[in-house]
């Protein structure tokens, strides 16, 4: 095990009717002039954005709205948050959404006491304070409400990018799994993508001799194998979507990742398909991520197949260990087209043609990148293409 | 899944080296004045609590000292703890050792901003305000480095109580589990069985559909099944030691127990042990759990057997799950027989004759308690009985 650091100090408050009391937390957690941050339809509609508005009133907490926040979140609109909190003299952000919303109120959080551009924070500078955030969370998935992490996509050009700081950790987050009894199968089985490929990055690692954290990330993927299928037969299912709520938090805080190597080649491989084609950033993954499996799995075989027998209980293939290791890829990519996920590039609406470009974007140039398997620019095009190509 | 907080703002500082850093993460979290706390022997025999001093001084921390923490922490030691930080104006108190001493300056943190006796916060009183605790860690055991509780002995009676309050939950702890490796395996063992015990007595629940924390409960028990012998076998296994020693935080910081019904009769039934013969809280564990599991089973078979399944790795038995679930039990026992430790009265130092005086301290008088199975005086005084002649 590698040394670490590990500090998540955000208070989790969750269950059925938290969100009516975002008021008493903002104001235990020291906000006294909030930032309302969200995306807009459903949030509103469906009357969760009064509810928020009503506590904060009711506690005496002053605040400034700004909607409009869309999946694959911009920088337009967080220049636009940047300029609106320092005019407001917010000191407190609030995000009422999902990982685009939060992720955005985390840009917006380190950009407000900032003198240069807050793009510098996703370009590798480390930001040295930033303002207070929590969350309201409608969606398990970006497990944004329990990181120190924010990705963000640069509006000219489609670069997406990632930040990371403790500073950006939420103080709360309020965590009601009602409010993801409405989502629709697609975004949930999206949702459920984005939590097993965040524990797969970290589970593919060289690190040896980590069983504690090999064994809570198989925790979480088995969870989500059992109650992912149970949401998308029955949306309103609240047990199931507890289950996944908590496990998509568990699954990003980085206990379960902790002192070991860990990759995420998948996400940044990922990304640039969400940035070029606007798609759900889960739906990305579910192409991209077994797809890296086969690429790298002879990397380390018996890794591959320790995750297919404990995680998919496959039958360990004694003679032949490569054959359970590619088997359990194959069920990863079975479940995923199972919960409706995408699983080649025609079926997310991606091209072939588009490789090249992708790969360029990318940006790697000459050099390697990942923790798992450092790859280089040809080796991303061959994922690329294996994802173009997959089939059951 | 029930609704639940969950706060735990507890700064992990693993690995090699790191109680060098002792004075850096004092400073980071607010310190200026400290009480360094600890046991004896060992930690000033070894060098370290020279090294920490160092550290502090290194920083410009001031500190008094205030070593002679026993096991089974006592009030004693907290009254003179609480008179040095009030004299001395301690602003933050540094606890280097195991759950005993972490126990000890929680109670002192509790008591020092209370006009009271701290004692009221051992039955029943929650604190309002504390001084800072943090932790160097020298044993994996108690899981106090990542928790929100506290034991302490009262000298005058010998009553064994508890605290908890998320004011209590250390500001930072340092772990490098090298500063195991010198332990004896009797003492890792009875740290082993004490994490166990911890996850055991949030598995066994009445919520149903928990299976997020079924599983993360399941991934500490089996790193522990695997760890432990290793360190048994070879004390100085840094890797084994450290996976056990993030298994031990994992296993009580509440992360693998939040939203279900817990138990805990167990560790109330050996606490009037460990009271009375002064034994080790984990060898005391190792004679009381197995025993209250063969009580209470019956109350769900099915939870026992799963397990038996997912945990001991035992076959499901089909047409008589009740075997499955006493096959178990029965390897739980033979398990802490092989690390080392007593399975029954005569092994730990106990006396079957003392039983009556046994429950009576207890105190439950005419009342149940128990999340899992609430248990009355006679319910109590059989566990003692099945504990007190257990076999393999």
């Amino acid at each position: 095990m590698d040394n670490f650091q590990f500090w998540s100090p955000t208070e989790f408050v969750f269950g059925k009717g938290t969100e009516n009391e975002a008021g008493k937390y903002v104001k235990k957690h020291g906000g006294t002039k909030v930032l309302l941050h969200y995306g807009g339809g459903s949030a509103i509609k469906s009357g969760l954005i009064d509810r928020v508005r009503k506590s904060l009133s009711d506690n005496g907490i002053e605040y400034v709205e700004l909607g409009g926040v869309k999946p694959n979140p911009r920088d337009t609109l967080v220049y636009e948050g940047i300029d609106l909190c320092r005019e407001e003299k917010v000191d407190f952000i609030l995000s009422v959404g999902g990982g685009s919303v939060i992720d955005s109120s985390k840009a917006i959080a380190m950009g407000v006491p900032y003198d240069g551009d807050f793009w510098d924070f996703y370009t590798g500078k480390s930001p040295e304070a930033a303002l207070p955030v929590a969350t309201i969370l409608t969606i398990a998935a970006a497990g944004s409400e329990g990181s120190g992490d924010s990705v963000i996509t640069k509006e000219e050009g489609g670069l997406k990018r990632g930040a990371g700081s403790d500073l950006i950790r939420p103080r709360f987050s309020i965590m009601n799994p009602e409010l993801t009894c409405t989502l629709p199968p697609y975004q949930t089985a999206c949702g459920a993508t984005d939590i097993m490929a965040h524990v797969f990055e970290r589970y593919f690692t060289n690190t040896e001799e980590v069983e504690i954290t090999d064994r809570l990330c198989e925790a979480v993927l088995m969870t989500m194998i059992k109650e992912t299928p149970r949401v998308i037969a029955d949306p309103s299912n609240y047990q199931a979507r507890a289950n996944i709520m908590w496990a998509g938090t568990v699954a990003h805080t980085n206990i379960v990742g902790v002192g070991r190597q860990q990759d995420w080649n998948s996400h940044g491989i990922e990304h640039e398909l969400s940035a070029l084609y606007d798609c759900a950033h889960g739906a990305g993954l579910a192409v991209i991520m077994p797809a890296w499996m086969e690429f790298v799995y002879k990397h380390n075989v018996m890794r591959f197949a320790q995750a297919a027998v404990r995680v998919w209980g496959c039958k360990m293939d004694f003679e032949n260990p490569e054959a359970t290791a590619l088997e359990g890829i194959s069920r990863f990519r079975s479940f995923l087209h199972s919960i409706g996920m995408p699983i080649n590039f025609e079926e997310l609406g991606a091209k072939k043609e588009d490789i090249p470009a992708l790969v360029e974007k990318f940006g790697i140039g000459d050099g390697r990148t990942g923790g798992f398997v450092a790859l280089s620019a040809a080796d991303i095009t061959e994922i690329y293409n294996i994802a173009a190509n997959a089939s059951l």
